[in-house]
Parts: C-alpha cells; sequence; structure tokens
C-alpha cells in the first residue's frame, strides 16, 4: 500500500519492544484509518519523522495493511522501506480528500439570491441581508459540506441542500396557500447556517470543537438571535419564531432538536429538510452501485433495489 | 341535552333494577359517546324502541349529560321525557355528521386527470385506466375520506390528499431529476386507493370490516397486483415495484408498512404522504383555534404557537 | 364551588342556545380548570363582564363542578347567582396561588455566594460577577421556581434546587479530586439561569414565549455564550465548555438536551441535577400523602411505599 | 346509587367547610373507586362512621356518582340519606368481590399432582413434594389468583394458570425430545409460587407488601433456593437451574424478569406461561362482549373481532 | 484456502494498478464472502474468467484469507496459482451448500395431510384443496426453507416448522375448547405458505425480488384471498379472517405483521409460530455447541447455558 | 506474539486437513482473544499439550495475530515454532492479569467501617455485624471487583464503589433530613453484595455461574433476606424494605432491576450507585486517553473531550 492521506490527528511517540512507534489517524475520501509507523531505537529520528507533519497536512505512506483487535489498520516498518512524509501540495489535488457538489456554487448562489429578493417582510430581509451581504459569510457557506459523512458530504454540500430545501417550502406556498410565505423562505434558507460554524473543512472535513460541544443546531439558532439582536426594532415575537425553526428543524429532540416544531412553517422546514436528505441519499447510493447484483446495501437505508 | 346524532352499534336490552335498558354509540361532527337508555319494566316496550333503528341511521336524542366510570355518556331517562327515536332524512343534512372537503371534487379530478395523462410508460397508463376508466370506482374515489379522525377526515379528503401528494411528487421530479418520473406519479396517484375499501361512509364514517382485518395498505398492494395481472404483458418487475410503493408508504413497520421503502420513488412517496398529512393538521389545528391565548392544544402535535 | 383563582387566558364570548358564554382558563395551587360562563341574551354585558379581568388577574368564581367530553371544568349560570369577577389584591395572597420555598431566600442566597467565591479562575469569577453583581438578575433569580409543576415549583424553587445541585458538586470535589473544582462549581450555579426566562410568575406560575419556544436549556447556553463574549480575553474553550455543560445538563436528547456531557464535570452537573430532582419528589410526595393506606401514588414515580 | 364493597383503604377525617368529611377507597368485580362521606360539624359522630369498618371488611355504601378533577367517585353526604356502614358477612357471598375458578379445584390439584408423579429425577421430586406435601401450602396454592386484573384473576386462577402451563410443556416434550423433561415439568409447576406470596385474597384481590417490594419473581425464586437448600444432597446446579426458570420465566427485563432465558427448558416455560395468559385474554375478552356491533375493546388487546 | 462456494451475485471486471480485477459474492452453508479476483492486464482473459460462471453457479476458489476495510474476504491471485473456475454438479453434493432437514419430508407431509382432513368446515377443506391437491405447490412447499439464516433455514424447513406449529395448535384445541378448531388449523397449514414465493432455493438459500419487495406475509396472505375468490361461496368474512390470520401471525407491526392478531385464533398462529422458532433455536446452538467451557454464545439469543 | 494469557476456557481437539487443531480462549489486562493450535498428525501429542494446562491457567503463547470471519484470533503453528504452555506461578504476577485499586484496601475498610459505627438502628447494625463479622466475607468483598469491564473491573473494586457511595449518601443525609440515615447507610453499604457471588476473581474476572443465573441482584437481596431471617425479631417490614433496595438498586427493569425504587431511601441509592459509576468512568477514559487530538473515544460514553 503506498498512497497519500490527510492526518487528521496523531499520538507521541513511545517506546516499545524495538525501538519507537507512533499512530497516525488519516483519512482519504473513503473513510479512516489508523496508522502504526514502527521505527528504530534512535528515538530522535522518529521523532523527527513524527514532528515533520500536523494534522490538516497530506503524507504519503507505504505500508502493509493489518488487522489489531479487529480493526484494520496500517503498519509503516521503516525497516524494510516503510514511509510517512508530508507530501507538497502541488502533489495532490483537494479533489483526492474532499468532494465537491456537481453543480456550480456561483449559480446556486444565484437561485438562492432570488429566492431571497422574494421576502416583502423588511424585518426578515434585513436579517437575510446580515448574513448574505457579508462576503465573508458567504465564502464560507459556499464551501462547507452539508455533513460529515450521511449526504452531501462535500464542499458545497451545505448550499446544495439549502437551495433544495428553499425550493421545495416555495412550492409548497402555492399548494398552502395559508403558509407564511416570507417567514417560511427565511426558516428555509436560515436552517442549516450553524453548519459554517460546524463543520471545519481543510484536506478533510471535520466536525470544530464548537461543533461537537454546541452542535449546528445550537449555534445556527444563536447566530440567528444574535444577528436579530443587532437590527433595529426587530420584533421580540418574530425572532423567537426564527430562533424555533432553527432549533426545530431537526423534528425531535431524539434526532437533535431540543424543541418539536410548534407552528406550521417550522414543521415545513423540517419535513423539507428531512425529505432533501433522504431523497439525495437513496439516489445516491444507488447511483454508486457498482454490481451485477439487484440490490446495493446502505448502513443507513439497507438494501435498495436496482431492478 | 336534544340533538340528532349517527348511530355507529347498539347493545341489546337487558334488566335492571327498575326495568330494561338498553346502550347505544352514536357520533356527530365532533366525535362518539355512548347512550344509555333506562327504559320500564315493560320489556315489550322497550325493544320496540330498541329495534326502531339500526346501525346507521340518525336518531334524535333527548337525555342527560352523565360520567360513568371517568368517561361521559347520555343517560336518556324514559320516564322523564328522554328519548331515542330515527329520524327522516328530510329532517337533518349529512353535513351534520361529516365534513366536505372545501375544494370541488371535480375540478380536483380535474387536476388528478392530468396528472394522469402525463404518463408515458403505456403499462402504467393501462394500470391507471384499469381504475380512473371505472366510473364506481371513481364516484367511490370521490367520496373516501383520507382518515377517521386524523387528517382530512372529510368527505373527498381522500382526493384532496391524494392530489396534494401527486403535486409535491410532481415538482420534486424537477429538483432530483434522476426520479423515474412515471413510476413515481403512479405511485403518488394509487397509494392511498385501499382507503376506498378501508373506509365506509355513511352517515359517519367508519373502518370497514376489512379494514380492519387487513388495512388499507395490503388491501390497496392487492387491487394493483390484481390490477396489474389483468394487464397482458404486464412487466412482473414494475408490478412488483408498484406493490411495494403502497406497501411501503408508511415508511416503517412500526407505522403500519410491511416493508421499508427500498428505492427512490418508493422513498418519495413515503416522504410526500407524511408531509401533506402533517402540514395539513398544523395549518388546521392553528386555524381552528378559538382563544385569546397564544397556544393550542392538539392530542397529536402538542402545543401550537399563534402568535 | 365559590373559590377565587387565577387567570390563565380566556377565550371570546360567543354565541349559544340562551345567549353568550365565554370560557377562562384558571389555575390555583393544585392545578388548571376550564370555566364556562353562560350568560344572557344581552352580548353587551357579557362582554362588560368579560373585559373586566385580564390574563394574570386574580378572579372570584362561584358555578358547578360539571364534566364535558370527560374533562371536569366549572359551569357559571349568570342567571342562577353564578359569578367571575375580579378581586382586588387586598382580598387574596400570592400564597393561595403559588407556593414559596420553606427556606429564607437570603440565606440560600449567601449560602450560594460562598460557593462563588471559592472559585478561583479569574475567567469564571469575571462570568459569575456578571449575573450575581446584577441586582435585577439577582432578584429574579430567587423568585423563579425550579419547574411548572414536576419539582421545586415554588417561589424560590430555582435558588432552592441550585444551592442544593452545587453543594452535591462541591462534595463531590473531595471523593473525585480529578474533579475541574472551578469548572464545576461555574457549571452547577449556572446550569438552570435559563429558567429565569423559561418561567413567568405572577399569581401563577407559567412558561413564557421564550421558553416554550426556545426552552431553558438553549436560553441558558445563549445567556453564558452572550456573557463569555462580553469579558475580555475570556478562552474560546472555556465559553464553549461551558455552554456544553448547560447544553447537556438534561443527559441525553430524549430528555431535553441537545447533547450528552462530554467531558467529567458535564456529566457530574447532569448526574447531580437529576439527583436533586429525583430526590426531592421522591421526600415530597411521601410527605404529602395523607393517608392510612401504606402507599401513596404519583403520576411520575408510581406508588410509594410508606410503610 | 346503593350497592356493597369491599373496603382497600381508607384516609383519615378532616374538616371541610360544612364540618368533617373521609375518603375511603373500595371495590367490587368491576374496579376500584373513592367514596367521600362529607358529614356534619360533630366530629366524634363522623369519626364513629369511620372507626366502624376496616380495609377488607365489606360496606354498604348508598350516594351519588360525581367527578372530581377528572375522575369519577362517590359522593356520600349524610344529610341527604348517604350511607356508608359495615355489612354482615351473611349479608353477601365472597363472590360478590371476587369471582372463581369455573373448573373445580380438587380436579385441577389432581391432574397436577399426576405430572408431579411424572418426575423421575429423585432432586426434584424431593423439591416438589416439599411444597405440595405441606397442606398449608396446596391451600394457599388452590386459593390463589393468577393475577390482580389481567388475566384468571379469580380464586382458583393460579391453578388453573399452572394446569394449563403445565399441560402444554408436557406436550411440547414430545414434539421436542431434546428437552429435558423432568426439568421442564418442575418449572412449568413451580414458576409462579411466587405469586402465593404476592397476593392477598380476602374479600378483594390485593398485592401483598411483600408483592409491591420484592415481586413474585424475586419472592418466587427464593422460595425454591430455600427449599433446595434443605434438601440434602441437592445438586448446587440444578437448584441455579431451577432458580434461573423462575427468574426468567417473564422472558424479558422490560417485562420483569432480571435474566433473559439461558437454556431451552427456560425458555419454554417462558413461551407456555405467555401463551396461556394471552391465550385466556382472548377468549374471555370475546365471551365477555355483550354487544350488537362486531368489535369488543379490551385496553390490553385492543379492538377484538367478534364476528 | 482451496474450497468449493456457491455464487450469490458478482460485480464486472474493472482496472486496477497492474490489470483488471472484478468480485464475486459466494457462500457456502456457514455463511457469506466476497472474493476478489487480481488478474493480469489482458483484459480479454479476465472477462473470460469472469463470464464462465453465474449466480447459482458453484465455483472452486483457490485464494488466501485477508481483511479489507475490516471485513474479511478471500483475495485470489492469478498469478500465483489463485483460482476462481466453475465445477461441474458431479463435483459436489447440494449438501455441501444447504442442509436438509433430519425428518423424512413424505413421512412429515403426511402428518400434515392428517391435520386437513380433520377440518370439517367445507370451505376451509377446499381451500385447503386448492393447494395441497396441487403437486407443484406441494413439491415447492416440501423444499422450502423456513428462513434464510434464523430457524430451520435448510430443505424441508418449512413442511418441518408448519407441521410443529400445527401439532400445537391442535393441541391446544382441547385445552382451550372455545377456539374454532377448523379455523385454527387451517391457519397454522397455511401460515406461511409465502415463504414458498418468498425464498429461492438452488445451490443457495436466497430471498427472491417478490419475498425483497412484497415479503412473504403479504404475498402469503394475497395466495389466501385469490384461492379464496376462486372458491365458489366461499363466506367474504371467513376470506378475511383467514387473510387476516396469515397478516398477524407475527404479532406486531415492528415484528412485520401490518395488523396484530384480533381473534384468538390469530393469537394462536402467532403464540404457536413463535414458540416453534424459538424453542427450535434454543435445542440447535444448544446441540451445536463444541467446547468445554459452560457457555455458547448465540448472536440472536446471547449466552446460553450448557451445564 | 509472544506473550502471556489467563485461559478462560478450551475446546477440546478435532481434525483438521493436515492434523488436529484445539481453540483456548485467553484474557489479559486489556480483553479476550481466541487462540486456535494447529498441531501435526500425532494425535497424542496434541492432546498433550492440550491437557497441561486447565481453565484460570496462565499460558505463554507464541503465535500470529490472525483473522478469521472478521474476529480477530492467535494462530498458533506448532510446526513453525508456536507454542502454548503453562507457565509457573513465578513467571508472571497476578497484575499481568487483573488490576487493583490505587487505594489502600484495608484503609478503605476502616473507612467503610466507620461508616456502619454510625447506625444506631440495632436490627441494622446485627444485619451488617452478620456480614462485616465474617472475616471470610470480608476478604472476599475486599478482592471482589465492581464489574468485569464497565467500572472498577479490579481487585478491590467493589469495595472502592462501596466506599463512595456511601460517602455520597452519608452527604446527602445532610442536604435532605428527612431521609432515614439508618437505613440508608445500610442500603448502600450493602447494595452490591452480590457481587461477591457474581464474580469470580482468579488470574482474570469472570462471571460465576451463579452470577449468570441469577446475577448480583437477586443473589445480594437473597443475602441479605437470609440473614435477616436469622436474627431473632428482625421486624419483617424492615427486612422487605432492605431486600427492595438491593433490588431496585439499577434503577428501572431494563437496567436489571425487577422493581424500581419505592422509596426517598431506595432512589437514594440508586442514584448514587449510578453517580459512581458514571463519574468514575468519565475520569478514567478522560486520564488514560493518550494522544495528541483533543477528543478520547469510548464505547460507552462516545466521544469524550480532553481540551
Amino acid at each position: 500500500m503506498d498512497d497519500v492521506f490527510s492526518v487528521k490527528y496523531k499520538k507521541p511517540p513511545r517506546k516499545y519492544a524495538n525501538g519507537f512507534m507512533f499512530e497516525v489517524r488519516v483519512a482519504d475520501r473513503t473513510g479512516d484509518i489508523t496508522v502504526k509507523f514502527w521505527g528504530p531505537a534512535d528515538e530522535a529520528s522518529v521523532r523527527r519523522i513524527y514532528d515533520a507533519f500536523r494534522d490538516g497536512d497530506v503524507v504519503r505512506i507505504k505500508g502493509q495493511a493489518t488487522t489489531y483487535r479487529d480493526v484494520m489498520e496500517i503498519s509503516v516498518n521503516a525497516e524494510s522501506g516503510g514511509l510517512v512524509r508530508p507530501v507538497q501540495s502541488s502533489e495532490y489535488s483537494y479533489g483526492d480528500f474532499v468532494g465537491s457538489s456537481e453543480k456550480d456554487p456561483n449559480q446556486m448562489m444565484t437561485q438562492l439570491n432570488s429566492h431571497i429578493e422574494k421576502i416583502e417582510n423588511p424585518h426578515l430581509q434585513r436579517l437575510l441581508s446580515s448574513f448574505f451581504s457579508d462576503e465573508g459569510f458567504v465564502d464560507k457557506f459556499k464551501r462547507a459540506p452539508a455533513s460529515i459523512s450521511i449526504h452531501a458530504n462535500w464542499i458545497g454540500g451545505l448550499l446544495e441542500h439549502t437551495l433544495n430545501v428553499t425550493d421545495i417550502c416555495d412550492f409548497l406556498t402555492k399548494t398552502y396557500p395559508k403558509l407564511d410565505k416570507d417567514l417560511l423562505l427565511a426558516g428555509a434558507i436560515l436552517h442549516d447556517i450553524g453548519k459554517v460554524i460546524e463543520y471545519s473543512v481543510t484536506t478533510n472535513i471535520d466536525e470544530s470543537t464548537d461543533g461537537m460541544l454546541r452542535g449546528h443546531i445550537v449555534a445556527g439558532a444563536e447566530m440567528i438571535t444574535g444577528a436579530c439582536e443587532n437590527i433595529p426594532d426587530f420584533p421580540e415575537n418574530l425572532k423567537l419564531k426564527m430562533a424555533h425553526m432553527i432549533l426545530s428543524h431537526h423534528g425531535k429532540p431524539e434526532q437533535g432538536s431540543p424543541k418539536k416544531p410548534q407552528f406550521p412553517e417550522a414543521a415545513v422546514v423540517n419535513l423539507a429538510d428531512d425529505m432533501d436528505a433522504q431523497i439525495e441519499q437513496y439516489i445516491r447510493v444507488k447511483g454508486e452501485a457498482q454490481t451485477d447484483d439487484q440490490w446495493a446495501y446502505s448502513k443507513r437505508l439497507g438494501l435498495i433495489y436496482l431492478g
């Protein structure tokens, strides 16, 4: 095995029978794996190799695939030509580690902006502007994935998902004219903005400390309330409703939402969010299947019929 | 209390301390209630009153609201002017007992037919024709409710719900072009046809014996396979996929589906079905609330914010 | 029945067979009940009675206890001497509607302050000061209940509960010296501050709109992050850990925490919070039992042995 | 309402607006109900009425059925002829309060003994003898019900249930010859003996303090291990297996068994126990239905088809 | 590793670093495993090897057991003597891949027929005849397994299981004489006939497309209603009851039954079905254990005591 | 791989292609693993190796780590120098296989005794004496672990856990003076005594047959009732309460307690037991983490933050 990987984290060198060894957790597009580097008794030389790269770097690894305690890992033996060394950014492309949306981000952003322009409520207009007129925010929003591993886990995935959810909500206002269109669109567009904070995207997609300790739902709701409080005369009531739509968009506590949807528009955002995530997964599992069998297996969806 | 109700079922007269009594279960638009008729020692006269009406008849009841073992009921005392007697159909209108869709059934049927016409696959065309060219079926389909008590529980409710689900699915084929449009529309249009068998609509909406013992999911799937088998050269594969879409449209076993959706179009029908049912309930609970408080309570949805 | 109650909300007058009626939801210390006022055909007079009081007012009600659709309510008949009228504050005491802690709030506050003083970390010191040096906050904190109906649902209940949790955490730092004492105490003291926002206490304990739409967990976490961001040089890391302790203090998503505890001190706050709530309930159910039987029943705890 | 009831427990007299009142919890064959006695200002006279009867006594109650806080109760008004007074045992028969098995207990005991005689393992023979040669035990065993309210809740119910379970197990040894017949029969015969301790049967079936605090599963297992330890040379292994069969006969922890069945005979006792309980309930609900409708409702089984 | 396996499905050849490779999923009596064939750069030769066998064929495989991404697989290296090639049916026996019942199928069929003959209801007699007088059906019925992997997963397993369930039900009619014996026996005999459609048995036991998309419960119920509709004068009511017994025989939705049992005979079939499946598993796990330890582990049953 | 392990159990030699092989299950401090010894055709020599050691012995194993059916195991090849042979107790120390508490057992015992001395109720004093004046019991109690693998799974772990739980309960009597201190302390001290029976500690910690078939909860409760019955005049009531505290200390049936806590002291023991187990795990997972990453993973606790 001789391939390049992105470094997720590493554990410092320690002694073993024949010298010093260390562990590195690395990833490529297909997942994570642990690498064990078995070095000689010369501690300084092992430490040099260990110090030569950091989290987020890309390294070339030459070693053997083995298993330990029932989990696969890569064993790198320094004496028999094994290698763990950083690689120049010229030697790989980001696409080796993190995928990108198949759609053009600028075009998607344009479509999302056309939804934003439809909103007539001046408070909500100002709320959306506070985010989407901020170039720094828009840059991050366009890069962010929709998840680490479940759906739309690629650069641009958040934008792609947000656009789909907003399209669906926009359509539903025709079928159900009693829905408050402005509130619904604002909720759809902003429902996942916490993911800008939750995920960190370098050579791999990872969850930030903030994402782990608070999560995108709470972080997103706080971004909303913070922004509302900075807008003069923003109605208290509307602020709470916007925050509630973010907090409840996973539908129930077991799925991470501290509140269940408590008004129609909150329910619609939850349903449209789930709908896009589910359909995207079904289509992807079916599309990626490479088999002469009529069934493809997905850990989350079970067996999918290809016939 | 002096009002008309529809009879759901009755229990034969039996002796009590002062004579003979019988029980009747009746309903109006707001729900069910048990009526106890307390008659004199003259068994024949009580029996006459009991025999004067049957299940599905409309009766006028004059009595006292009381409670027994913690449940409310109506107590009818023959000696103090109480009354249970059948009422001529001229004295009430069906609308007293069962509601109707606010939308025009013929117009909705026209819209559904325009979806049917879009289907290009000749097998699926023939399958849909086998139902929707049958006037008797269409009549029942237009009258049927979407449920007994949860959502769209009114005459025309099934058609209204089916049209919404089909509209949503039709829209989704634009967002997700990889979906098989013909298969999806056919599934959406037919997903609930078992309800034509499941519910019986007279002066009240009730569940038929077939509905109770098999349910609309299994009955509907069998209607589909039966129809497919009567169409020459209908592909076996397509028949199974159509049956699967009906069987899986409640999403998971706990919700009554013997199979989870196993291909994208089955998943979409499930999601759109759930979406319409949920949104319809949220909007209705909010719309029907009569209160100066900011919250309305629904047994299924919890507290709904009206602010 | 002739008693005083606190008004929770009311529904506007509407026509009925003999005139105009309206509904009011009222409460006393034992719970809530619906009142139906049945007035004469003179709409203006009914409207006058209705307009004479507002949410949060105390009213005297003279009427009959009845049941409707299986739920108890009070029926007030204007013609037979029934009465719904506002009462001067001199005619009742708050204690008729909302209980108070058996312990002295000032003494409890002193004890809590002595815990605050023990905290050595200067950032956490400043964080706690930002709340507990603010007299307005301290006033609200001392009045707030710990819940609406489950445990310590009385004025001063939040302070009483917070002190117990902090005492327990303080003790545990002796048994488990590896715990970060400052972090733990700060978490214990602040874990429920969102309840200052969640509950509104007038003549009854109610949940505020903010409490309903966001909940004390999210509101409390946002109070913390907001306060940290206003303190110069407050470590980002420490801010996230404080926020996490608030967010995770209900232990798991099903119980309202968007995150499970992810470090020892967060786990301890969760365990101590649950411990106090449970023990308080067990002791209260047993203490309040009035029976010659050996068992008392509690909806949440089941049968409690008194022997 | 004027009827006799069995007293379950009572709460001491306390003051109310017009005098002194007390509460009694009473039962007849159909369930429990609370009685409130409203007496005059003369405390001594109320106390006399209260002291005139005790738990387990039978009382005649004359009063009004009313509801309070949504639960039905009987209101006895001393001034308008209401009555709560003990009744001589000559005025009622036990059958008014507690049912009896339709089968002859002696005949059932004979059948059970014939199973006991089939057991060849001398240790198990001695174990069974230690119970069934003890007349006092056999008397209690013949009287005990199989449950308070769910199945075979009548005098002789335990014997009837035990015999059915043993018959089924005996039959199964033919279908599955690898089962250890002696172990299985001993387990079947003894699986519920803890119910002799769990229930107390006087004029009503009640759960004893031991039943509430330990339960028949643990109490029964301890009866077995105690008996085994008193038999010389009883194999340790066999003792544990017998105890395990008792402990695991409810199948899983959620159903009260601290251990799941861990060998075939334990599984068979669990399955046969559940089978008899379920079939008995289905047949009884269907048999007891009195209705012209085709469906009978049971809280545990749902709607049962009578057609 | 050099052994014969049955082919379940295969994935077409694709390029890799040194040439072309393909994957095959194969099975023997102990389970499934993935085989990876690593061939040379000559695509045509690899394609020849790939095309030489099909699903259901038996192949000889010579290769190395390795693991990839934590799952075991067989690596076949063409250059170092690895081999994947079809095997003549003379070189193996079906018993290598699929087990057979230890009991004689003809004798079991005779026993089942003697149950059929006991049924007196002429409609049910005709229903059973419509299946068991059809030689083609009987052949399939005798070959079918009772499951793929859980219980009685061998040729003849369905017949063996059906006979056990019917024996148990027949016995129970003695203990519970109120059961409708004809209905019960018919339900027991036919409860699993959908498995004739659900499983396909060649050199391995697999689930058919119909089994995957509809399942044996729905397919079986439809076989019953179809057969009933072809019998003149078959009572509608009896047809629905028969269908219900099939649909409800897994007991609850979570276990695949769209309806819970709604009359006694349906409950009995469910209980007897579960009883045989459970006992058979317990006895088999214990019987197949090869260990000097006192415990055998089963994924479904947990640890089983052998002492 | 060349290391020493403790033998858990072994499976007798059987034939394979090249001779005779046997399997042994062994353990060290980090977990269990299966060893397969592949020997020559000379059965007697393989049997000699197999017979040379027994369960609980320590063996030296020289072999290769491999995987089979996805689980890691050690393959010992006799022909290429592989080795499985018993080791003298002088060649290893117990600490290689089973850890020990970091605290001094005698000192902990002294602390526990000081709690015992505080108990004033003479019956409970005698009950505790019956255990803690028995040197044999105390020896076992001091050696026993608190669990096999979850928390405090080391020699002395039971004592360490018991002392922590008792310390917590003792503290709580100050916060909640209504608790019955004697009852609570007695319950805390004795809550886990069944673990003396449940675990067997030799060169590894294993669960005894009694532990597997009855469990420490039932065994402990029976130890208590047995001891109470041997104490003259021990109140029946107090015996049941003590037994209940043991039985309910896991809180609910799903966690192994046949009864939920039914009085305050039982609830407190449950809460304190859970508190110590949880905190101990959090602290240990964090303390044992060896990584430059900020997160450590625990199967039971999920990701733990180290920052």
